[in-house]
């Protein structure tokens, strides 16, 4: 539910960039906190989607608009604080989608997919409907850190470690690694026009 | 079905701003009239989704198109005329909607939600396909009207309303709430970056 | 399985006009090759959709990813072998989204229009996802020809052809309306502003 409140939060941040009214502020809360997790349950067949039977994602969001609104000045300058929820929250969404997954009996391969879809399709999402190629796409590793983690928490769980520390673990890996990358400005190789092969 | 033929056409007319072809007329046209129900059915788990098992839709909006490219600049003209049916569709589709939910038997805050997305997000959909930022986002009460008349709504019901009553008093409250904040000028604050809190 | 290497290879390369990293890459690579049979099945309410039983479209996707990123330049000079594979591509792809449609017990009109999303809506959503406006929505025969194809089918169909030699013929028939399209650059009308009526 943290994660929840700290995507919720950079997505009412980014409706207000874009100078969007308080809908397209719910809005982007709503499926940058909730779209990703919404596509997997979709993909998997899984509906109704968690969030059409607990109405606590709904005042959770509520709850972000709110800080939001009137923090917003706050929050600009807890830039740092909002980074660690946020790669909390992309550890702790990537190993709850990829769990989901596998108990619900899909392959270890489709259940990594899976988590890292919970945590970064709500901003794939967000800036598609705010107009921008998505920031993921471009930049930092983000993507990464959750595909290691996933293949990382596969990898134990054939080594039969328990699930509960498992989940720890690799929900921990993801951070560190995501925080290395932004402290080292690691990112991706990209195949753009004027790169040799 | 009025109100699909009317987003059809409002599609259809977005499909001809942007110099978009017959089909990406189509495109445009059925996705701004029946994107909104898609997802809903999606999220609820109510699929096959509702076009997928009634030929109707496809035919109103073939009419949609056609009237669009013969009449189009009769349409220009007719600019208060659309205004009204799309008003009319929005508070037709946001009961409709809900209705739908509800009797699926979600509860009343999901059902009120999946009311809205059946009235907006066929919009939404249209402007991110052409590449714009969602209008609803910006400008005018929109959604919020919908909201309003979906929440009155949920509360008739609780008073034992009947189901008749309540859906002409609450559809015309959102053509109401609708019509004055055209009229007026009215929009939703934003949370912008100037803005004091 | 070509026509989604095919695909996927199309997505990568946009990717790489983007100046996306690896995971952009494959992201658009994924969304682009089966993104319309996703749709497709999302709607049909035939979940989980079939990526999701079937890893051989992960590994296809990677093998896309490795040829475009070490052969690119080889790529762009074979643009007319790609051209040849892509068009395969949506007349296998239309095809089978109709046949499966069909087997599922949907109407012809339905099963058609599923088609045509199984071939064209990966290059619609690769396209909304990396910000441009739909190429498909403004250019040339290609959409056309899936319909086309998928209109006669149906209509061999009812004439009681096997559906094999169907398949083939029909497959056919859209290589080679979009072929003859490229070749005398026939478009569709656009119901555009400054069109008379």
């Amino acid at each position: 539910m943290s994660g929840v409140l700290v995507f919720a939060i950079s997505g009412a941040l980014s409706a207000s960039d874009k100078n969007l009214d308080l809908f397209g502020a719910f809005f982007a809360a709503f499926i940058t906190a909730l779209g990703g997790g919404t596509i997997r349950d979709l993909v998997l067949g899984s509906t109704p989607v968690i969030w059409a039977t607990n109405m606590d994602y709904f005042i959770v969001i509520g709850i972000a608009i709110v800080l939001t609104y009137f923090f917003k000045r706050h929050i600009m300058q807890w830039k740092k604080t909002l980074f660690i929820f946020d790669t909390i929250g992309i550890g702790v969404f990537t190993i709850i989608g990829l769990e989901k997954s596998l108990s619900l009996g899909f392959n270890p391969i489709v259940s990594m997919v899976m988590g890292v879809v919970t945590a970064v399709m709500g901003g794939v999402l967000r800036d598609t409907f705010v107009n921008d190629i998505p920031l993921i796409f471009r930049k930092e590793i983000y993507a990464t850190a959750c595909i290691i983690g996933a293949a990382t928490y596969i990898l134990l769980n054939k080594l039969e470690l328990s699930d509960e520390y498992n989940l720890v673990l690799t929900t921990l890996l993801i951070i560190i690694i995501r925080t290395l990358a932004i402290r080292y400005k690691l990112s991706l190789p990209r195949i753009d026009r004027s790169a040799p092969e």
